[in-house]
């Protein structure tokens, strides 16, 4: 994708940016920078896509300093890119007309716990990491892991997921209020601490997930949960594809609280065994994990010992010593690492999309007949229980060549799950990689997120070129 | 409230709606009535507000018939109500600027049932007991259980709840993707089959909750869950609210996935005793059920036992035999019958609030003291896992000092509600009766939501003078 198609939608006015930053360097001394290595991080992406700088990087500490910059930008028609952690995987930090990222790395602060509410407040910096580990005495946890220790302001933007998410949910259900600055400068506080509300539009479910293109989440009130009294986890191979996503489909159905339930594919499973020093079969491989009381992770471990069996899966050891299983959800977390050691040198480009789990096998099946045909290399891990798969394409990111195939394969692969009733991304969302999809996959809904936009953010500073067009 | 300050917002062109409604006679015959008692019916409340009639009813059995009305009443400026069983308790389906009411109760076909994956496709006139009994041979059932035997699309517009949402959630959770029209007459689908997706914004959850007034929900997508193998409730009688709202918590903190968890104040214990000929001890009382193995219901069972016992609460006797449960969960689904007997001749006009669960005893307590003080007959009954409760206001409507009085103690329960951090409703919806609180509850974030709305429709005909006024 080239970088002019990237700019086409955006309009760039220099002065206004001089001005602006003229302005910032004045207000926000050394926490603002145009270095720039500070300018590349900050449009870095994380895929083929080519990188464009802002013109600065301002470090907020507050939801007010937010609001100032805003109204400075909103006044000159300067672009606003906010920036948590910089783990998004569809170049959504990417500033292709330029302007200021807002980073909110430095809101980090954790704003209250209530643990008789399962709730807590904080600022949009702290990550998901930090929020564990803070809250680790009160007995509670943050359920969502997308796997990168990403901010919780971005992964609220980009509505992420992960492991937990077949039995936790995703972003959208693991928040219950925000505080987010809009286009203009207003500040509002979305949702609240009540569990349920039906008291008019959810602007919390509006935000999540809308990329920092409608308002920049500076705060969160997010829904917690106790630790469970016993976790249980344990892998099981299988002998083909169809077989392990069987297994998945009867676990879901019989109503087995899983909390996750990972598919790894051949290639995934070898590159495991050489990086992670495990002795696991080479086959399709699912990683299970329960959740509950002694009693229930038992009984859940045997249930689904009897459905793996059913499905011709081998041996189902599971374990609940916290040593052993951490040694595979460790591998499991090391997937990338571990894929990237099958060719040394190449950059491992993520991809995901996400199907009715019916048609799982199905998927990732045809995804497979075109990695061979492509002659790429290109292991598949799934967060199967939601029909959700990612393939990490190992690119030499120097070769037009190889770019172009992989944007190929990376285009079928969405057309793909699009026929299958699905989506064309689970958990990574649009940014600019995946904005073209969408006019298949929402049809008229398109105008309708486009005519949001255009209300919300009039002058479109936010974000630009990202989700929608506004041309 | 005044029929003149519920009008003041909306306009009304007898003679556009003229040309409409005679439009309308012809197209649709004898699907189309203007008769007084279909118009009554269609415009009536189920609390005190003032009957606003829709000047005419159009049966529709299509999306595309719902898109050909809107755009006739667009082009014509006329308002639009979406009616789907009328069970709503805010006015929601008033029509303070006429027009014409869509009733979308023959909309009731199940389109769709995908076992393997959990969802079906419906109609938006399907009821929520017209798809558990479609569904009873599959084995599998779909949660949302708001009392009334609401219609699907209704209850998405108004995002409602009931028993069960501790366990599964509020219709913002139920509902994977909508087919709506919108203000335009354009035709829009919403979300899909994948369990979860990040392709842009989320307008499946903007159009729940919107209560008609951004678009008008034809179908829906839904997801089901496997029936329980085992299901157990029981009753505990506790000294004392405190003591009641403590086990809640503390049921809540510990993880136990409890599927029911409703209290009974003392009045409405005795209303049921009366009423369903129980025996139950007159002090407040939690009604609870689980699901999940034999195994598992029967530790959850055991848990919640001794934390009753804990928090002082009486034997907690449960029951897994389907008869004594029917019994136990019809008398809770009866409590609205139940209470009327407590005042012969009034009406019974039901509102809620919904608070964190720690300021759950409290908010009752006090409104307890308002009841009191007031001399009013008003039972409590609440979703109290949510934090969520209702007070059912008996009332003799012909009285203008108790309507006076009833709206004097419903305000000062939401300034109460919000004042500790909760919401105006946590299931009822805004509808007319609870705009005003939305000023307070959401502060700058009812502009946005107004901003919406005018984007959307720009013209306000679609139901007009509910959850967000314009002028």
């Amino acid at each position: 994708m080239s970088l002019a198609s990237l700019q086409a939608t955006v309009e760039r006015d220099q002065a206004a940016i001089d001005l602006v930053v003229a302005r910032l360097a004045e207000r926000f001394a050394d926490r603002f920078s145009t270095s720039d290595a500070m300018r590349e991080q900050h449009g870095h992406t994380t895929t083929w896509l080519p990188n464009q700088w802002p013109d600065g990087v301002v470090f907020v500490r507050s939801t007010e300093e937010v609001a100032e910059i805003v109204k400075l930008c909103a006044e000159h028609g300067v672009a606003i890119v906010p920036f948590g952690t910089g783990s998004s995987l569809e170049g959504h930090v990417n500033a292709p007309a330029g302007g200021i990222s807002i980073d909110l790395s430095q809101m980090n602060e954790v704003l209250e716990v209530h643990p008789e509410d399962l709730d807590c407040r904080v600022q949009a910096g702290v990550t998901r990491k930090q929020i564990n580990e803070y809250l680790r005495d009160t007995g509670l946890f943050f359920p969502i892991d997308p796997g990168a220790d990403a901010s919780l302001g971005g992964m609220a933007a980009t509505r992420a997921s992960g492991t937990n998410a077949v039995r936790y949910g995703t972003m959208k259900d693991a928040v219950l209020g925000l505080t987010a600055v809009m286009a203009n400068g207003e500040i509002i506080r979305t949702g609240g601490r009540a569990k349920k509300s039906s008291a008019g539009y959810d602007l919390t479910r509006l935000l999540i997930g809308s990329e920092g293109t409608l308002g920049i989440i500076t705060e969160l009130t997010l829904r917690l949960y106790g630790i469970p009294e016993a976790i249980a986890g344990g892998v099981c191979a299988f002998p083909d594809l169809e077989a392990a996503c069987s297994a998945v489909i009867l676990t879901i159905q019989c109503g087995i609280p899983v909390a996750r339930i990972e598919l790894l594919d051949t290639q995934q499973v070898k590159a495991c065994n050489a990086y992670s020093k495990l002795g696991l079969a080479e086959s399709p491989t699912l990683f299970v994990e329960f959740h509950g009381t002694d009693a229930s992770v038992r009984e859940q471990s045997e249930l689904f010992g009897s459905i793996a069996r059913e499905c011709g899966g081998g041996e189902f050891s599971w374990a609940t010593k916290p040593e052993e299983r951490s040694r595979l959800w460790a591998a499991r977390h090391d997937a990338y690492w571990a894929a990237l050691g099958l060719r040394p040198g190449a950059k491992g480009v993520s991809t995901d999309v996400c199907v009715p789990i019916s048609r799982l096998a199905e998927c990732i099946g045809e995804t497979y007949r075109d990695i061979e045909e492509m002659g790429l290399i290109a292991p598949i891990v799934g967060h199967v229980g939601d029909g959700n798969f990612h393939v990490l394409v190992l690119v030499d990111v120097d070769s037009q060549d190889e770019i172009a195939k992989a944007e190929e394969f990376v285009e079928r692969l969405n057309w793909r799950a699009l026929d299958m009733e699905g989506t064309c991304t689970g958990e990574h969302g649009v940014g600019q990689g995946k904005m073209k999809y969408l006019v298949r996959e929402h049809g008229a809904g398109l105008d309708v997120m486009r005519t949001i936009k255009r209300a919300l953010d009039p002058h479109g500073i936010l974000n630009p070129g990202k989700i929608v067009r506004l041309d």
